[in-house]
């Protein structure tokens, strides 16, 4: 099996790792650096756009509109047969636009491998940050059996623990309450901070709750925008939700706030 | 040093694991297994209240109200000259009461070991809880100089990584900002769910947030009300910061949002 992997970065370099045991990969990216260490630590056969052709998978790894733009413009390297799946963390939009570019000889099937670091780049990549994560599946009107069948295997082979099959507004939906919501609170947790002894008055709680502070602006910026119906809403329910333990401090009304409280460690405690 | 701990909780008991290293320890506990299990792991060379009068030490480790009733109660135990330390989360308002019910022949200062974990009870006390964790000593009107210097060696032998000096008001104010607040937001969070496929949707991010929505909705539940005027500040102020976010994203000012994330990535990175 060969597999094209289109932009080195943290995730698509960690793909590479990882495939590289089990594939052929060849690959590509804008920065020449980054083609240059994907060759020294073996993660790629060759690099180079004229490898697209001959691979039977195609895999996109740059931010979501890069995607759409690298398919425009590279649409004639793309052959009859050939698997084209994508790593992005928002799918309805850029689904959307890629199902358009493509045709109809082309298996897609979008997939999201939920793993990550708080750095960015190829310097940083490893593919032991797929072990435990979830990998979700995500469906086209391009798909055909070949590429969900790659997808399911590809997962096995990089150690994921979960694999689910989900359609991408319900993917994007989920997305915009398990994780863009999460970033958001921690991010606007960090800015709130007014305080110069914050460090000494930590426990392990800020911590952990603060550590997805360090982002990737211009990925992040990209899914946000894209996911906005989905995450305004998460984030709406998310303040009422917040509302309700403020009021019941307002009112102090204990018997409410231990209820919230019973509830979340109910729920809480049932997730693993 | 003989060392009395009243309440021998998650907290109280971890005290006594690792003051028992060091110290003759002394306990009591209103629950009657709880006295049995101090007593059977060997953090304690014995049970009951019998024991304050002869301790040179008396660590109060109940809840805020509790340790004030229980200072009301058996004042008459209490004698000349003993230091006199509490463990509670928050301190405004259980240290003037406090200092309302001593004598001044009691050398008292509060403090807060920031350590704990999502369990409550001696079957989970653990004294590594406090290795590397924040140690916050709070003076009180009645503090003379012996009391601090006691709590200084006894963060030090419990292994805490650092020791800070702060007033109650500013205790307070803190600790609504890095530990009250994020409990909120995690609680807010878990009970925002109304998904079903949550868990194959989450990566490392919700997870880490949301281990604090396990609360014990009692001690929190007093914790949020005696510390409501700055958790309610705080809580306020999270908004803001959570709002610049969301108008960022409605009116979509991708200069806006990318200028919040750089804030919070710049801050986070110089925290350990």
């Amino acid at each position: 099996m060969k597999v094209f992997i289109a932009g080195l970065g943290l995730i698509g370099a960690s793909y590479a790792s990882g495939l590289s045991k089990h594939y052929q990969v060849y690959g590509y990216d804008q920065d020449e650096r980054t083609c240059n260490v994907a060759l020294e630590k073996g993660y790629v056969k060759a690099i180079g756009l004229n490898h697209l052709s001959m691979c039977d998978v195609v895999i996109l790894a740059f931010y979501p509109t890069v995607n759409i733009e690298f398919l425009k413009s590279h649409k004639d390297l793309f052959k009859s047969g050939q698997i084209l799946t994508d790593v992005a963390g928002t799918k309805s939009f850029m689904m959307k636009e890629i199902e358009k570019i493509i045709g109809d000889d082309i298996d897609y099937c979008s997939h999201h491998p939920m793993a990550g670091k708080e750095k960015k780049g190829i310097d940083f990549s490893d593919d032991q940050i797929f072990k435990h994560a979830n990998f979700i599946i995500v469906p086209s009107i391009k798909t055909k059996s070949k590429s969900q069948a790659f997808l399911k295997e590809m997962g096995d082979l990089l150690g994921f623990k979960k694999q689910s099959v989900i359609d991408m507004e319900k993917h994007d939906k989920l997305i915009g309450f398990t994780s863009q919501l999460p970033h958001a609170m921690a991010v606007a947790l960090v800015n709130a901070d007014d305080f110069e002894e914050t460090q000494a008055f930590t426990g392990d709680s800020y911590r952990d709750l603060t550590r997805i502070a360090m982002i990737n602006e211009d990925l992040w910026t990209e899914l946000f925008f894209e996911n906005k119906c989905y995450l305004l809403e998460e984030m709406d329910k998310f303040e009422r939700a917040f509302d309700l333990i403020k009021d019941a401090i307002k009112r102090e009304d204990k018997a409410a706030l231990k209820a919230l409280f019973i509830a979340s460690t109910e729920k809480r405690g049932r997730f693993r």
